[in-house]
């Protein structure tokens, strides 16, 4: 595919949605075409399974559901909306693909990473970001900018503080399998210099990879 | 797990609910304890899932993302009703189950008996049922019947007539598989003889496997 698939993680508060927005319009005066789109959800039945997911009531749903529909969720927007934009050979920033599962599901949860790695094999058919941006953020420096920005709250939001310490965790390791696709940034610094740090690692990136 | 879980399919139209229902009232008359549910759906978050994908407008739904919302609507309405049902020592009449996953996406949309069984190998922890009736009724008369009882159509309804043969034909594959635990049927002939042959099948089997 003619396009990059660019995808951002991070804890919960780690500012990722302005990280990428800022990002898109540092892109599109440069000339690229670039859409930004997230998971889970990004089209209409992907998003229908957003809202069974996020739902603040489904707090019964067993662990291997949620890995399940989170695959699911995956499949359809990638078939629906990252593989046509790659095709048309745009750049596609995405917030949040498979290592949210690898961390959530199967580190946090403890479903395991490989486990939840094969069923993502079977709905992604292989199909990895050229690059990752990883925004390093502790939780209780994200839940406290969530608290600030009074974000309404989904059923993640809800989990307990060490829960989402675990989810900090399974970054740390995950970062470790996968040094060379898997950028780096220091998220607690202030936000224009984390846009910077990413914007400075993308246009670095596009140098050298990316010809439009 | 003390109770008897006992699966039921077949093609549209087949008449598995009445069938279901006939067998639920024989089997209390004898005093036995017994639940109907059925697949997808059969509890909250799983009818949630459900309605994902039996949504009529959900044309674009890709074929991978189908099974793996099969496959977690299974898990869920396996932690909430089935396995605690079970436990209890009751039978659990279930209207479809993973058979189905590996006959409509394995076989009818080529995803591959394999790659479908593994997923739900995922989803259900290898949990599988007692037995199985197939109740065999070619896809021509199984739509006769759904439109002289003006049943509500879904989406798999709209499915073509080649999608449906091909699922006809996926269960004789099937059957081939698991000729121990899925008992066959012969559907198309009366409704009173047919549920009579289901109830024997079903009572001799109790007779052998299960005391209460």
């Amino acid at each position: 595919m003619k396009g990059l698939f660019i995808t951002f993680e991070g804890t919960e508060g780690s500012g990722k949605t302005t990280i990428i927005n800022n990002l898109k319009e540092e892109l599109e005066s440069k000339g690229y075409d670039v859409i930004t789109t997230r998971e889970p959800g990004g089209g209409k039945i992907a998003e229908q399974i957003r809202d069974v997911l996020l739902n603040v009531d489904n707090t019964k749903m067993d662990k291997i559901t949620e890995a399940l529909l989170y695959a699911a969720s995956r499949r359809q927007h990638l078939a629906e909306v990252v593989v046509p934009n790659l095709q048309q050979g745009k750049i596609v920033l995405c917030d949040r693909y498979l290592d949210s599962s690898l961390v959530y599901q199967g580190y946090a949860r403890g479903i395991g990473f490989e486990k939840v790695y094969e069923i993502n094999q079977f709905a992604t058919e292989g199909i990895m970001p050229d690059l990752t941006i990883y925004i390093d953020v502790y939780p209780s420096v994200g839940f406290k900018r969530i608290n600030e920005n009074h974000r309404n709250q989904n059923r993640l939001d809800l989990e307990t503080r060490s829960f989402h310490k675990l989810v900090y965790e399974g970054y740390q390791k995950l970062i470790q399998k996968f040094p060379k696709r898997i950028k780096v940034v220091d998220g607690e610094k202030p936000l224009l210099e984390v846009c910077e740090q990413v914007n400075n690692i993308i246009f670095s990136y596009l140098e050298k990879n990316y010809v439009f």
